[in-house]
Order: structure tokens, then C-alpha cells, then sequence
């Protein structure tokens, strides 16, 4: 019923984030060296997200873990707080080209686990099983959640395939699940927004979930009334397509979420 | 693909109705005499919606056929233009009670009708098939468009239900097809937006489509992307469950449409 919460809230630190609010804004960061990235996160804090995703993939230090290790400590140093994501997005996923080995990203996630100074990592199910393991046991010894995450830049799985990666990513022990698909027509929205209604009955983990693209951007105004916990805005640049600015984000939720109180 | 047309275009006078823009904006008039109305219409003008539902149901004088006509030519002459939609809603589908029998409403068409001043008339499928088509052909000859409506307060039919009811207004002879549903869960929502694409296929016709209620508002809004050819919004007052407020219709619909155009 209207009233009710409409998603699963998120914690970090034994809280809320952003005191339970539906749904949690995330925006990303996508600059390439130190100085952009303070700057944009400065530019970014201002709009005062909910969370915040670093996509280490778009920096080109991401070669060197001590510029990567330092570069994570001055973002929680200057993020005012707010809970930070960090991932490496594959090029197989939709990232950027890095040039580096799965073996220095796993090293990199260990490194920045053991500085505790980000609160998620976010790995691809399609990582290898072992690969996903040891990023799974580097963030629970260091109190950092999960997020498994799948994208499909070329189309919308079946609802019952998108269910099935939903099962798999709790099974597998993520701490929240991440589903972003492209829909070839419009009909996929409607797919993926069933899908993370049936998701959320069958798993109690948290859901993240959109379409991409233009079509797509509905999903990521109106996604979390279907159950997705997280939407993500642009603060100063997209990092996927159909991205919508953070102000508009905003504008939608507030009219939506006065005609969805009960009167 | 987006930039494409999402809805069917809606004609009067061979031209389409605001330019051909989507979706067309109704916003009712439910006043009960005479001097309340006009009050309401020039409220209502004013927000410049592109259609006028005059729910007649409402009308205290709607036995006095005379009475009906009269306001129905000040309508038009204080309309500016915009076109307007002559609607007795029975309390079978959402209606106020009005204490005049179906052969009186019929009357009221005829006479109605006859003025042409008026754009289009709602007949609910639901009626006698004889009034029905008694309504359709007093409609045809005042060169004067049919909207088949079908309204469910109590829950959503399946969606292979919905697209029947749409080729089923499409054979009885109408212009305009409309179903309005109650959602029983979220899931009822995405169940009428799949209808709508669906029934958008199998007929001709434009459709109009809504979930009701608060979670139905999310269909008021984005209802169009999925194919509903007019969305209805609050100028002063509502006249069914759900109904947003014209401004901020208009507000959800420019940062949607902006999140839809190519880039």
C-alpha cells in the first residue's frame, strides 16, 4: 500500500544511509587523474547525493595501487560523509579499457578493503567464481559490503533470467544486487521494472537495478516505486547511458512521491 | 526508437489536436451549476490544458436538457478554442449519482451532440449495446468523435482482458479507445502499461489508458511512453483517484522528454 517503503533500505555503519529516504541518489565520479576527481567530487558533494561511486576504471592511475590506495583516502577525507562505492567497471561490462590484469584488480580491491575507507565494492558476477570469492572475503574482513553486479549493454534477459542472476548474486553472498540491462524497445522497461518486483520477493538482499539508455531513463526516475533501492544521477558527467542530471532525479521524486502518499 | 511518436495523434477539424504534441493534457470540469462551471472552465484555461472533459455527471441541472445545451454553446464560446469532451460517467464506473434513466441520458447526447459544440463524446461499453450505437450514430452524423471508455474501480484485468476491451471499442464503431483500471498491487500498474503497448498494436484507434489511485498515478505521468494518447491532470479539482496537479504533470513531462530525445 501506498505509505509502505517501496525498497529495501540500505545500512552502513549500523544506520540508514541518508536516514532510510527512498530512493538513495548514487552519483559517479568519472574523472581521470587526482586533481579532477577532488574537484569533481567537490562539484558533486554540493548536490549532495546519497552515495557516491568511484569508477576507478575511468582513472588512469589505476595501474599503481598506491596512487589508487591514496586517491580512495582522500576521497573519504573530502566525500562530508557521505557512504562511497567503489568499482572497477570491466570494458566486458561497459567500462573503461585499463590495460591492467584481473589479478592487479583483485589486488587493488584487497588494497583499498584494508584502508576501510570506502563502504561498498561493486564485482561483476561475471567475474571468475574465485576471483569473486577473494574480493568477497576482502571486503567482509574490512566490514565493506558487496554488491554483485550484472550489465547487459545489448539487450533485457527474460524476467525469469534477471530473477535467476538476483538469486545468484545472494547466493554467491553479495550484500546487495545489481542489475542493469539495454532495452531494445520499450516493452524491456516494463521487463526489467517486473523483474525487480519478483527480485525483491525472492531475495531479501537489497536491489539496484535499471535500463539503460533513453529508454531506459525512465526506469531510473521511477524504478524505485518497482523496488530498486538506488538510482543513479549525474552530478558533473554520466557514467552510463540515459543517466538523468541530479536536479531533474529530484524534481520527478518529489511530485511522485506526493501523489503516491495516501491522502 | 526515441524521437519517434509514443502515442497515436488525435484529430479535430483536420488537425491534430496542441500541433500533434504528446500526451495530450484533459483536465476535467466536474462543477455543479452553471455559474461554478464557467468559474472553474476560465481556472482551467488559464493552466491551458489541451483538452476539457466536461463530466456532466456532476451537473445538478443534467435532467433539464435545455439547461445541459445552453451551458454545453457557453462552453464552447468561453473554451478558447480548446476542445471538449462531453461525458456522462454512470455510477456503474465512478459516476455521481444523477437520478436520470438511460433513455434521458441518451436524449442528452442526441441534443448534445445535435449543437456540435462539443469534440468528442464518452459512451461506456458497458451500456446497452442499442444506446450505445444510438450515441455512436448521433456522434457520426454531428461529425463529432466517440471515446468506448471502460472503467474497473475494483481491480486491474489481466492484460490479454484489457486488449480485448480495446479491439472490442475498436469493432463497435468508436474513435477513441479508454480503459482506466484500479490497481490491486504495483504490479497492476506495469500490467495496464503493457496493455496499452499491446493494444496500441492490435488496433488503430488512439488509445487513452490510467491506473487509478495513488500507486496509478505513476501511469498519469508516464502512462504516454507506453502509448496513452492523453493523460488527465487536476486544473481545480479531480475527478477520479490519482489525478496530479496540471503543473506538475507538466514538470515530470518536459525532464522525461528531455531524458527520451536522442542524443
Amino acid at each position: 500500500m501506498p505509505g509502505m517503503r517501496m525498497t529495501k533500505t540500505i545500512e552502513v555503519g549500523g544506520g540508514n544511509v541518508a536516514g532510510g529516504k527512498e530512493p538513495l541518489i548514487c552519483t559517479p565520479l568519472v574523472a581521470i587523474d587526482e586533481r579532477s576527481l577532488l574537484r569533481e567530487l567537490a562539484a558533486v558533494c554540493a548536490k549532495q547525493p546519497d552515495l557516491i561511486e568511484w569508477r576507478v576504471d575511468f582513472f588512469s592511475g589505476i595501474a599503481d595501487t598506491v596512487r589508487v590506495v591514496a586517491l580512495a583516502r582522500a576521497l573519504r577525507e573530502n566525500a562530508g560523509g557521505v557512504p562511497i562505492i567503489f568499482t572497477r567497471r570491466s570494458t566486458r561490462e561497459g567500462g573503461e579499457p585499463t590495460g591492467i590484469s584481473e589479478e592487479q584488480v583483485l589486488a587493488l580491491y584487497e588494497a583499498v578493503c584494508e584502508t576501510s575507507c570506502v563502504d561498498f565494492v561493486d564485482c561483476e558476477m561475471s567475474s571468475d567464481a574465485l576471483h569473486f570469492q577473494a574480493v568477497r572475503q576482502a571486503a567482509q574482513r574490512a566490514g565493506i559490503q558487496l554488491i554483485a553486479s550484472f550489465h547487459d549493454f545489448q539487450q533485457t534477459p527474460s524476467a525469469a533470467d534477471i530473477v535467476a542472476r538476483f538469486v545468484a548474486m545472494e547466493r554467491a553472498g553479495a550484500d546487495i544486487a545489481k542489475v542493469a540491462a539495454m532495452p531494445r524497445a520499450i516493452d524491456d522497461v516494463l521487463t526489467l521494472l517486473a523483474a525487480t518486483l519478483e527480485g525483491n520477493r525472492q531475495i531479501r538482499l537489497p536491489i539496484i537495478s535499471m535500463s539503460m539508455g533513453p529508454y531506459g531513463s525512465l526506469s531510473r526516475l521511477f524504478g524505485w516505486a518497482f523496488g530498486s533501492s538506488v538510482t543513479f544521477a549525474v552530478g558533473e558527467q554520466a557514467s552510463a547511458p540515459g543517466q538523468v542530471p541530479i536536479e531533474d532525479l529530484r524534481a520527478v521524486l518529489e511530485i511522485l512521491q506526493r501523489a503516491l502518499a495516501p491522502r
